[in-house]
């Protein structure tokens, strides 16, 4: 029973659908209607005028955007658990051509204005410390953990005040919507953001996600190195049109909602052994490696995170017997 | 009447099947069962082992490879016209940290052994030149030929004698084989090619080429590099399914015969307005501007190669009629 | 009888004594009071406020201009026979992190107005091709020919028109200034220039070069390009002291007309062999191999450029005796 | 007084004539006669065949040295206050094309071997995360402490037993030896160390540090990045007499114990309010913001290390009386 990533899900049924629609066309990257269709629909979504390109990973639309937010010479200022951090083989340094990423300290892998603040206070204002550019959150965090507008606001606000971009990490952003409930205009552009990855991959996509540019003018840019990175697909449309199918009727809402139900239902059965509060669709517990090793006997996949700690996750396509079965499988631990 | 690019067609119907078959796993990345099954589809289609990775666009296939086989102070010798020059945005100088193109000339974006020797004999054997670390063809070609086994390995021949590595771009390596007959280990290891992109997306594919790497030994590097540039699909499954797909059964050379007919077809339709003898799939043909507008007005679709030339361009799903009805077009001009 | 190089010539004596003058100070980097003088020295100069950085090479001159013009993903277009690309090891690619040059024909390595316009005409306009940021010339070129201002003012007239930064690489400024008697300021940034590279170390310097920039806004960003490649002497003063030694009194004019004049005096004993005209401290001569041995089995050392031509170069330390010699020498082939 | 940098100290008069010394030659780079002889004399010093190379920076030979140990795509495991990870502007990204820096704790800017296995096996052994390729340590350390050979060593054996590299730092190795009395082969490539910049700059020197390759084999690329780096002078020699200048008769080692016996009588004068213990040319205070105050009221100049901590640095041209009233001061504070 896969708890083990959400990564690992299938794509839901009306993407495959999508695909296999958007197969015929006449013009090949980012011509097509689909494609074209991109910037319209996240402008409705996020009540504003924004750009959006598709691209096949996260990692890849973090960094396109981390590369147009920080010139090589300066630094991105991000949780010491961030995916760009220990997940992306040094990605950013690679599009950005050598930025450093400074990392913060923060309870489940949260960067707070207070942190930033301090980080920030401590770097020589010379030539021989690097000098930040951007500041890089994750929402729902590494750690599952949701950023409320206001948070982000404020961090939003120091960005401003220090000369930084802001950018948001949201493979998981339809998961920090799901609970919070908030606007992603009040997440995003409203509380100081400039860029983001949105996530569908691990949310009933195949292999699209979208790079949000709120900072429109950095388009051409983004669009040229998204190129150069080898990103560029000729059939590009068959990306878009995973994204549409997610974000029509809300697909995309639903599906989150549906993994962050199912977590909850595993986090409200073993509350004693949660590392973190279950925010999201992700749930860390104090397990041992034996009882890991137990667990693992009975059909259940899973992260070993740390010693004594495991993460599962939940997908959108969770089905709630297994669940069950795991929440009773470590009641009797 | 689309003959703008084979770029533009649609994927095959059992790509397409292959992509839904492959949506059910348990494993994330290229853990999966249709990832794993490369290295011996491959290694059974060149006659030895090598290793084979997936990935989305054949910039990063061409990419990648060349990162594993030029240090960034070197520099790739290459065609003025390849496609790694003229249409990747840079991306070899992305990929290898700047390493530099050196640029040939050669009839047909043909790369021969003479020319190569010429241009690595006028450098000078300091540090002040950048010295050349590898060698890179199109097969077949940015105009449309073919390489034969024996002219490939000349230039392997050559690489050997002085130190260089060969890399070959085959985005349209089946439309070359389809003309040649010759079998793939000829055209490629046994002639000295190190890496190459194994093209599928021109050729009824979706979204996945294949690098190809007769050099085994850095498989871990490559490995390495594709998830850096944000090529590490979390369902690759889809991917790798795709290239089977188009592998078994031998769909991805009868899909380039029959481009590579019906472009001979034209061809023979408009002899004395080719400007390239025409051996794979791609037709260049003197016409004027207005001749041009005239043949679009009646709903024919391609790319204006330079001032009095047009490239035609056809695909694995082309059909006898337009290129007949373009052909009698022509014809009348 | 050294004809190689102006490189290889010495220091200027009153350059020696000014590293020693300006050996003691309590400041490390450019805090020091040397240092501090640039901005004034090279802004009277220049008849305008200029931002002047001390480096020891023309590469690093040359490259840190250029990185700050150009972002990774676009092209300097420049002569084939440019220093940046043919002899710096190919440091543009390194300090810029990927970009290309686009290299241009041209009679003596002068770039025209006329060739660009072409060139540029040629890209398509997409993310396909790498477009152009900038343009790069060197003046006096690699074939020793003097660019004047009006020239100069058509390359900066169609770079503002194209939205291009306009470079100047002024290894050998000093030398064009002494034949033209041209204003720096008329040639350069009145012309459009945005940043250049006034070279000393071929004049009389030891290894100092004035990075300059007409572009001040470009300065904190050039500083710490340059400290991040490893180019922020920690005894700077000793590089400055120098450039002011040379500017003071005017003794880099002086030291340029001796090397023209010398050159200008074996330009008129050998017309028939030029191969150039004459116009800075270089003198390039039709010779054949047998003649060149000939001429150097009598102790004069010089470069073979390419089969059948030599380059003989004149210092700022230039004795007439051996340029009278060589001019006989050659004279009795 | 200048307590505040070893790198604002006068050059050592030998230096100087040196320099003049070298002004006349034939040939440039580092074809002269001076750099030929740094090979021979580092051989000799070193009891082995090294590779000597001059640069004008500590930062440029520790990161062209890293360059060539450490690809793009892994890390180099240091101490989060190393020289490169906090005063080099980045540049460790830059030469290396992006590769990260993983930041160690430890007493003093000590890297030992146990924190090492720590942090090496805390990395996940996949492609998400960056996998290491060397270790730099710094020797004497950013606080003055210096390692042993049998530290080194241990350092050596790890880095051996898990196929990394290992590099030294010693901008002030000279320090070091002057104070372990341990020969140079010993704490270095009988130790395990594959290449180190060797510093004189800080000790006498005006702008030449040596880079040695322990790993002869690398001389060729690092010559090369050393060109693209904008860092071969084409008047090396006057690099190479510097080097050579403080080689001979031992003069480094005799100004490295100059600098270091004046800071032990510093510290020995103020024992209570020592951070660290003294064991090279640094003393590290604690001393509050008011009495800092009140010191540089009196004439002395020192570094703000952070609140509560001044570094004071004494220099090979330091003289006693300074020091006898920097103590005085202190005492009665």
């Amino acid at each position: 029973m896969r708890f083990f990533s959400d990564n690992a899900a299938p794509a839901h049924p009306k993407v495959i659908e999508a695909i296999s629609a958007s197969n015929q066309s006449s013009t090949a990257y980012d011509g097509d209607e689909w494609s074209q269709r991109l910037d319209a629909a996240f402008s409705t979504l996020f009540e504003r005028e924004v750009r959006a390109l598709w691209v096949s990973t996260g990692t890849a639309a973090n960094c396109l955007a981390l590369a147009a937010l920080c010139p090589p010479y300066r630094s991105i200022v991000c949780h010491r658990d961030a995916h760009i951090e220990v997940d992306e083989a040094g990605a950013p340094g690679f599009f950005t051509g050598g930025a450093k990423l400074m990392l913060l300290e923060g309870e489940g892998a949260k960067v707070d204005a207070a942190n930033v603040t301090t980080a920030l206070d401590l770097i020589g204002k010379d030539v021989h410390q690097v000098q930040p550019a951007a500041i890089s959150i994750t929402n729902a965090t590494e750690y599952g953990l949701v950023y409320r507008a206001h948070e982000v606001a404020a961090l939003g606000e120091l960005a401003r005040a220090r000369g930084l971009a802001l950018h948001m990490d949201g493979a998981r952003f339809a998961n920090a919507l799901a609970t919070s409930g908030e606007r992603p205009a009040d997440v995003t552009w409203r509380a100081g953001v400039d860029a983001m990855s949105f996530g569908f991959i691990k949310n009933g996509g195949l292999n699209a996600e979208a790079l949000i540019l709120f900072r429109t003018e950095l388009f051409d840019e983004v669009a040229v190195r998204r190129k150069r990175a080898g990103h560029l697909s000729s059939k590009g449309r068959m990306l878009a049109a995973q994204i549409l199918a997610l974000l029509e009727d809300g697909l995309w809402l639903q599906n989150a909602r549906r993994a962050n139900e199912t977590a909850q239902l595993l986090a409200q059965a073993v509350p004693a052994r949660l590392a973190y509060p279950v925010e999201a669709n992700e749930v860390f517990l104090h397990v041992t490696p034996d009882e890991a090793l137990h667990l693992r006997s009975q059909g259940f996949d899973f992260y070993d995170w740390r010693p004594g700690e495991i993460r599962l996750v939940t997908s959108w396509d969770q089905e709630g017997d297994p669940v069950e079965r795991l929440a009773a499988a470590i009641a009797t631990l």
